[in-house]
């Protein structure tokens, strides 16, 4: 009966200036605009979603995800983006002035190369860097 | 450079309890286990992600993306499930216990006809049903 995820929608303040955060800056492509008056919002619709969702429970008291969960409680945490070079892509977010938590990768699930970037640069989204393991 | 938005991660304070939901309620299929002691997570990964990221900006002050906004800041909303018959699901939900915001369907982007199910039900997520106009 459920056939699948559909979207995951992002609240903004600006839909213009997030539009080219994720265009310019996270490589999604705009399919297009509209406004939806029953819900009294206005929508860009970015091609580009996720294969699945991971679920993220801590192993240890001071893992991240145990602070995140002690903080706000559970819920969405972040986005992943598959890169193929992760230093490359670092070292263009630094130079767009985006603001890294790693400036160089760690070991993620599945032995991917992996780095988390600042939702004070994303809009408010946590965004973490993929290169899977060659 | 940038391939795909890889995934979402979902913070969870109890992994079990949390792949059961999206496993029987949600429809999502568990591909696998995983420890990562790098990120001192526990990861359970599940197959089916969307195709697109909406970004959604309120078109009037008294919109409900105003209002999160307003207590949390910009951030990830929600996450929408594509289902055949929004009516069924809706009934399905609500025999199993879950909160449902929307008792009855409303009207959402491209038409469609939406269903919002509460976080409290769904360990913290804000979950969109839609229904594509047919």
């Amino acid at each position: 009966m459920i056939e699948k995820v559909d979207h995951i929608g992002i609240a903004v303040r600006d839909l213009k200036e997030a539009v080219a955060i994720y265009e310019s800056i996270l490589g999604l492509e705009l399919a297009g605009y509209e406004t939806v008056d029953e819900q009294k919002v206005r929508v860009a619709k970015m091609h580009g979603g996720p294969d699945c969702i991971e679920l993220l429970e801590p192993s240890s008291a001071d893992s991240p995800i145990a602070r995140f969960l002690e903080a706000r409680g559970p819920g969405i945490h972040h986005i992943c983006l598959r890169v193929d070079d992760i230093e490359t892509t670092l070292a263009r977010f630094k130079e767009r002035g985006l603001r890294l938590i790693d400036e160089e990768p760690r070991i993620g699930a599945g032995g991917c190369r992996i780095a988390f970037v600042h939702p004070k640069s994303t809009g408010g989204v946590l965004i973490e860097l993929s290169e899977k393991k060659s």
